[in-house]
């Protein structure tokens, strides 16, 4: 039995959305419901999905409030959703944070309080500490952003700005905490995604001031004057208010890759691994793909094919064309140029959210005869890749990948199928 | 026993590199003495290394000249060495150019040709085709370099305005040739390798023509009466004077990946080749190996720890600072920034010649440690990293690996050792 190499990686792609997917990973993570009341709330470009798959599965009463990005609506019965703005915060997200914080300030110790948390959650559910405007704190991210700062350091800071994030939201409640994580950041690191907001934090004022210092930030004087007094630290590690609260891992980059490679295992393909975080510029990450492709062709290593390279992570275009398409397809076209239409190499590449930067596929998909079929259109693929137009050339040849958007996300999905011999 | 993750990072790129070493590969391809007279040809960067090997154990009379780049000479007994200029050809590589191909024309059918081929020859022995001249070939080289053709094109283009390449020398003889070659291209493609003298050529003057017109390139008049007129076209495959010629690749990327795989080995470490031949802008390149490395660390893969990730191949560098160093401190340093003291990760990365880039050090390597120690000597990573200044950064930290010149050359190695947990 032959498997078609596009038809494989379309399965795997599929395989691994839908391990993210909220009904297919929320369900089995649902914890015993309370003697009390049970609340929802939660943030991300996941949450409304998650709460509809809560809402589908769960026994007995319910109540809650969610934040999702415009456009990332999904009709709940009993928990409202509200739409906010990403990655920019607004007012609508400050107000829905606030009432979330009144929410779960209203529980008490027979009570459970579910939370939702996904990507996106930090700018959706954004609320400056007591003291704080939104200015303040966007004029001081904007100059962290431009200052060379770590992702580390940065959400130190951001932390002891928030009334909600770095554990905050967990320490104004009563009830039992569960939440329920779909991560798209490298390391899968829970203080991270949505900036922890169930988590403790292990940062103090302190830090966040050493940070303010040692990158000359120019911060508002009241976010001077807030950092200093420091009053109101956020929980830390061994906290007791957190001892009781569990967080789950219900859908990662790693879990996606693993639910692809056993799609690819089943078929017959060895499946590797490469990285679930790879990061660097698109074009360049690619040609490394490439050559890594050429090693299985001609030495079958790092796997022996029939075989699969599978990698996860976030890529970065640098743009200096003015063409079309995200950084999948920009990786993907600069494959296609790397290969040369090396025989028996088959890729595709994809955004898990199902949007690829701002078009309207998800990804792409090549193979050894896309140049050919390329020049025979006319198309110019060198062209194309200094114009940083990936999404014409693939429209072109046919190798859009669609989907929609799929309402969850653990990030880019790359996989390179080698045929046997 | 614990092996110590320095020395046996650098017993591997011993190891890689011994392989490559003509005293270590020449040897044992030699072939039977003739009945007739021996006469060694050649040129490369690693030609008088390989005279010399072959001088050390060739049984039986033997004369010759080989052509080296300057400063890569190695004293000879029997065999002439002329040193020329690299990559920009001169007059004395042109001169020895001339003098090979009488040389070979005064051999008969009991006499044997060996020709020593490794990386640079194609500079090194360059003869323009009769009527052409030096300056002709590098007005049309010049074009073609910013013309955006690719490799195998501007051979083809280069083949067919040379008095030697693409097979040339080797129909110049009526003797036996036997070609031994040290291969540092992706690929180990024998007719790209110094621009394959004694290997068919499968194109045509036609095909020049067509690449010189498809890139508009303005090419002397003289070039294009030659490749017009298409007098004495190369060799091509089948060809009944090139049927004895024997072709042995004696050292490779991949058979210097694959000594240093056996170190690693038998120290217990698994290895995994990533590819002998990933190519990319070095930081983008390491953000990549630091990801991967990240995977084995996290999830044992692609490789389970203790291990050691291989790659080859030659990266480059855009270069925006002022510092110094060669491609492999620049990789190096961007490794240590992506891996940001990650525990269990070490590193060396160096260049089989010796030289990384334009200063003395073969290469550099680095730990968990480094950027620790970095920071107590004062000195900042990122800044480094921004001035492409790794070389400062290795030896400020005393990471500088430094072997000299070895006179051999199967392009970079590069080695990630992930200790067990």
């Amino acid at each position: 039995m032959t498997t078609d190499p596009n038809t494989l990686l379309n399965d795997m792609f599929r395989a691994a959305v839908t391990s993210a997917l909220p009904a297919a990973c929320v369900p089995a993570h649902l914890p015993e419901p309370p003697k009390g009341r049970t609340v929802v709330v939660g943030a991300g470009k996941a949450a409304a999905s998650m709460a509809k798959a809560v809402e589908d599965h769960w026994k007995g009463p319910l109540s809650g409030l969610v934040v999702t990005r415009y456009g990332h609506n999904v009709p709940c019965e009993r928990i409202e959703v509200v739409e906010a703005s990403h990655p920019v915060p607004d007012a609508a997200g400050e107000e829905a944070a606030r009432r979330i914080l009144e929410l779960v300030g209203t529980l008490g110790s027979d009570d459970l309080l579910l939370c939702l948390i996904s990507g996106g959650g930090s700018a959706l559910m954004a609320l400056p500490a007591a003291g704080l405007t939104m200015a303040d704190k966007q004029a001081v991210n904007k100059a962290l952003l431009k200052s060379g700062a770590s992702i580390t350091e940065m959400n130190c800071v951001r932390k002891h700005l928030s009334a909600i994030k770095g554990g905050r939201l967990a320490v104004a409640t009563k009830a039992r905490v569960v939440s329920l994580v779909i991560s798209d950041v490298p390391g899968d690191d829970p203080s991270v995604i949505a900036s922890g907001p169930t988590v403790p934090d292990p940062t103090s004022f302190a830090d966040a001031l050493a940070i303010i210092d040692k990158y000359g930030i120019e911060a508002p004087e009241s976010v001077m004057r807030h950092l200093t007094e420091g009053r109101d630290e956020t929980p830390k590690p061994g906290d007791p208010r957190l001892s009781d609260a569990r967080m789950v891992m219900i859908a990662t980059p790693q879990m996606a890759l693993e639910a692809a490679a056993e799609v690819a295992r089943k078929a017959g393909y060895e499946p590797v691994i490469l990285g679930n975080a790879l990061e660097g510029e698109s074009r360049e990450v690619a040609m490394v793909h490439a050559g890594i492709a050429r090693q299985v062709v001609e030495h079958n290593q790092p796997g022996r094919a029939p075989c699969v390279l599978l990698s996860g992570g976030e890529t970065t275009v640098t743009v200096r064309g003015k063409g079309r398409g995200g950084r999948n397809a920009e990786f993907l076209l600069a494959l296609t140029v790397a290969l040369d239409g090396l025989p028996r190499v088959h890729a595709l590449a994809a955004d898990t959210d199902g949007i690829d930067g701002t078009e309207d596929n998800a990804g792409c998909i090549t193979g050894p005869d896309t140049l050919a079929r390329a020049a025979a259109a006319g198309i110019d693929a060198k062209a194309c890749l200094r114009n940083n137009d990936g999404y014409s050339f693939f429209a072109g040849v046919g190798g859009l990948v669609t989907t929609g958007p799929t309402l969850t996300n653990v990030n880019d999905f790359r996989a390179l199928l080698i045929e046997a011999p």
